[in-house]
């Protein structure tokens, strides 16, 4: 039988993407239910051709359903997580939140697909870039032991959503036409004809949060709290 | 006294910024020659607000010069770097040929100036990449010795001299238009809206012309040959 399945920021830049993954790997989805705040409520979206309504995220949408993916700001996933595992249903947060808590999977299903079994209703899914170490990582384990990881990282303007991709494309388009170009907004310098060592914010110790998130998430998807990573994340002008 | 100097390749985009250097620095230039091959014979460069015809690069017009600069290519330096010695004075070579030469000083003046006191008429200045990560090891090697370096690069398109910027700004003008980007030339990809994972071309053994000169280089220049040193060289979109 199909599944029930909710998008919760299904007009976003990753909802979008995840709703063209369950297409094409022909996810058995009975229903579909798209999902955002109350700025997208009203548009719609396309699912197997055909146009469906987004509603307005609110705990009684998740009623009834089986998976519930957040594609959404974290704090939203903190607040309604809970309210989808209450209802019965399976929360999968591709957001920040949960993914250190030491009750919720952090699951690359190439790498740690067992780590599911232990589920008690989030599974929360790394960080773009972790996803990629460790699927790099994870082999080379299997052959040798690793005593440490020096990892520099080319990331795309789509890490910060649509606006990000708007905002390389406005820089590109003045620059073309000798304009000056508009300032920055997502990124901490002008993107285009430029590289920035600097994916979100800094910390206190001198890392970045992106830089943060990529050594935390590697070590516990890799089930190995005490392996050496230094990390220097970039941000280059990729749409 | 100013000296005579000449700068075999002055019309390329190396050869503008070494006479803006000669400017800014007050270099004490009594006479200066700019030399180019045939195809830029016959134009002008600006030095210090006056138009000097550009010669043609050949034996004799090194005749009476202390120093001759080549930013130009491998092959031309190949040839007549000899020919400078040959008539007294020192040829100083920004291109690949004479750097591995062991009767050639590989220098940067801040990390081995020492090393000029050795020369037989010929300097050769290190890879572009190599003189920044020279310039980042030498004053820690001081503090502790540097068991290996694990070296990644984002390398400017200047890289490939003015071609190389003008591939960029015309993939760029297209996209911006929205029309075909017109294909690579002197890149292994399109480099607008990417990164290239390979400047210049590949050896044998996998690493690329510029890793290994890199690896080469930065040994000589920190006098350490068997420093343990792995590098990922990557072209990125930047003017």
């Amino acid at each position: 039988k199909g599944r029930v399945v909710a998008i919760v920021g299904a007009t976003g830049a990753v909802g979008e993407v995840l709703l063209r993954v369950l297409e094409e790997r022909a996810f058995p989805v009975a229903e579909l239910r798209p999902l955002a705040s109350e700025r997208s409520t009203g548009t719609t979206i396309t699912f197997r051709g055909k146009k469906l309504p987004v509603e307005l995220v609110r705990p009684e949408a998740f009623d009834g359903a089986d998976f519930v993916f957040f594609a959404a700001t974290g704090e939203l996933a903190k607040e309604l997580a809970p309210e989808v595992v209450r209802r019965g249903a399976i929360a999968i947060d591709k957001s920040n939140t949960w993914r250190m808590d030491p009750q919720v999977p952090l699951c690359v299903p190439e790498i740690n697909g067992a780590a599911l079994e232990k589920h008690q209703g989030i599974i929360a899914s790394p960080n773009c870039t972790t996803t990629p170490v460790v699927m790099a990582l994870a082999p080379l384990r299997r052959l040798a032991k690793l005593e440490s990881a020096v990892i520099t990282t080319f990331q795309s303007v789509t890490g910060a959503g649509l606006p990000g991709l708007e905002e390389l494309d406005a820089q590109i388009q003045a620059i073309a036409a000798g304009k000056p170009v508009p300032p920055p907004k997502k990124f901490a310098r002008q993107i285009a004809n430029n590289v920035v060592p600097l994916c979100e914010t800094f910390t206190d110790n001198g890392y970045s949060t992106e830089q943060v998130k990529l050594l935390h998430e590697t070590r516990k998807t890799l089930d190995d709290p005490h392996f050496k990573v230094t990390m220097t994340c970039v941000r280059v002008p990729v749409p």
